[in-house]
């Protein structure tokens, strides 16, 4: 076996969500997958059903002031199907955090239904540090809503507009 | 953002297990990750512990047999801890398959302790085809113990060997 | 022991959901359920808490082409509570599709209390085709609402009308 | 749609298990299913790969003691694969008792492989009262070898034979 | 070891819920408590966002009713975040009462969330009595806005005031 | 409501299980039980059925070492059944630490089943730090065998008799 399959691309990894906000927990998770894909799209769903805490160019705005840090993550926003994002993307790799059980039969429905509608894209899960197994985006909403502290949760600079969306 | 990090070396995956023996569902799990990382080591483990059906050298030469087609595949043989298998192979990504639940559940924990015995290997979890979604090497062995068909859950060379074994 | 308890009357069995709209796993539940109960009526709730895609009469109209082969199937609809309902059939019997460990949970508190609240109707579980355990009429409007492929997850017939809807 | 199907044969169900002893978790089950399936057959496995407590006829006789006022249920033993012996007996159903989500989990796989053996033959899961929903045979053999009571979780025949087991 | 850590301050656990309404589920489980800590304060939510079926004052009324046999027991209101109202109670325990899986894992992730923003408070689960383990306030609202019977599942002023409610 | 009932016995709770060894998961959770319990007594099962690699002295005195700091902490071993010990040490309060959805389950099933062989014994659940919820006295054993690194994993004397043993 060759030690490398030159004839092989680089693997585009897609890494969608609707990072409201960004949390260190989505963080780590972009740090190791940039590590084992040669290039990671952080996809923000535009997600028009449900009114956002932050608008999709503050989402995509915090998310590239967090990744800067890592030359081969790209941070991009999308609307309508993922599998068709993904197509015109290129992307082989479509990259899910998981944390616990009942997430990972939600995502194991997703990637099931994925598959049929985009075969050529595999879904791929990563575990993020056990110290953010427990932190969501939904949970750092609910705390700065109630005054709590988030610190340790978010970035500083997602802290800071916590802060300045007066709900913190 | 550049397209390709040409810094970046080539990622090699290991793929462990007692793989006693290879089923589909292996199978499978193997054409898909050879997509997406550059090279694949599929390592079986020794297992010591409890009698297996098929010898070390069998499992290794049945999933050679069946990966000879993937040119970045290679079958190996590991004993002792994983960790220090991956590091003495230089691997970036530990790829596990996972099918239920409760599979999630070991091999979240798995992830979490390998991780703390070696920092820089990634677990990664894919899903099989959903057709493969309740083979197992055990249920192979059991229907085959019990003269129960066992085409279309493992390839034809496997289905042989079953069969030379008497047990099918 | 006598082949055939003739004393014993025929089973009526109560598949209940709102079928909004009636998916191909569905579908397929009808058709295995068909052969163990004598007699299975298919009963739509009208939902009045959330605002349905289709119509009650749509979603009748749909279950009624779609099962029609079967001659001891029946299409009603229902309000109110379910054993209520039950009762005024004289069905003995509750039958639920499961996929996920997560609906197996909420069904088997549903069966708790339907057992308290009508001690003679038993709930039966049944499990669709593993091709369809990914399917659900949440996910087959979410894919038509983004303009996505749905034919395979549902009868042609509930396809063409999710088409004519315009969502599609 | 006819009131009956009166082309339809009675439907025999089996239901499968080791049953060493029956508990009344398993009695109440038998219960059930005896209202709802013309026939039932409590099969009960000769299960040669572990140790019984009860050898296979008492495990048997302890059944037939217990169901003997229920006209429709027959008590048998088999070995060999579970599929091959419902394709003898022409059963229609296989009927298991659910509890917990783990069962569930192992239920699942269990009945995709059993379709697979034996499409025909269809698998259907029932609950148990919830006062029996914490007992097994497992547990029951556990407390009388520390000479525990068993009082109310199994049958009173089956609570004399393991006292004159000399277990409890 | 002396038999009592004269230093030790009383335990006082806070029981927080909606209870809209309270639930012989909850009944057992104040009662339980009662007999392990010695002040329990029930803790009511006071719940801006959904609009509740009961008042807080008459969640509160209806709490005190039920548990005023309970000499250390005491009912209290609170909003904002948890476990500020803790800190001002000076509790030590964070009770939480538990049934099925899914509850488990909410459950568990509030109780890392909670440890990080207060680690001197600790969450324990107790577990309602078997009889009770299917039963939820969201499901005594829905059965009675459905007209079904509620008595079993509630104490008998709940059900009254179900009734006084018009909705039942 | 008075601050403290002095007619309330101080609470005796019992943390059961094989301790073979102690890890730092369970150090963990007789801290924060010393705590919230007047007394604790750690009772290690003689476990007669599969070989420890600890004898039960052995383990009794890891424990005691580590737990030598907690003045309300006593070390005991028992055999039999559980709640026959418990009801010899008026015990009101039996302590399982959980982590995982899997093992919530058996949990609940023995909670219940204790219930019924004791009801006044309360099962009480309490979760360790997230840092130790991968830990498991079976990890830490075949880590230890394989000759991984098993410090931070249980306290340092542990590690010492471990190495002591010869499997490390």
């Amino acid at each position: 076996m060759a030690g490398f399959d030159s004839a092989m691309d680089p693997v585009l990894a897609i890494y969608p969500g609707s990072f409201d906000p960004v949390t260190n927990g989505h963080l780590d998770l972009i740090e190791r997958a940039a590590k084992i894909f040669q290039r990671l799209v952080v996809a923000v769903l535009r997600n028009t059903e449900k009114a956002p805490l932050f608008t999709l160019p503050e989402r995509v705005e915090m998310l590239r002031e967090v990744s800067s840090a890592f030359s081969n993550v790209e941070v991009d926003a999308f609307d309508g199907l993922l599998t068709d994002y993904a197509r015109r993307r290129q992307a082989q790799v479509l990259l899910r955090g998981i944390r616990a059980v009942s997430d990972y039969e939600y995502e194991l429905q997703m990637a099931m239904i994925n598959r049929r509608l985009e075969p050529e894209l595999e879904t791929v899960f990563m575990v993020p540090a056990v110290a953010y197994s427990f932190v969501s985006s939904r949970l750092v909403r609910e705390i700065a809503r109630l005054g709590g502290p988030v610190s340790g949760l978010v970035p500083p600079s997602v802290e800071r507009r916590l802060r300045a969306k007066g709900t913190y």
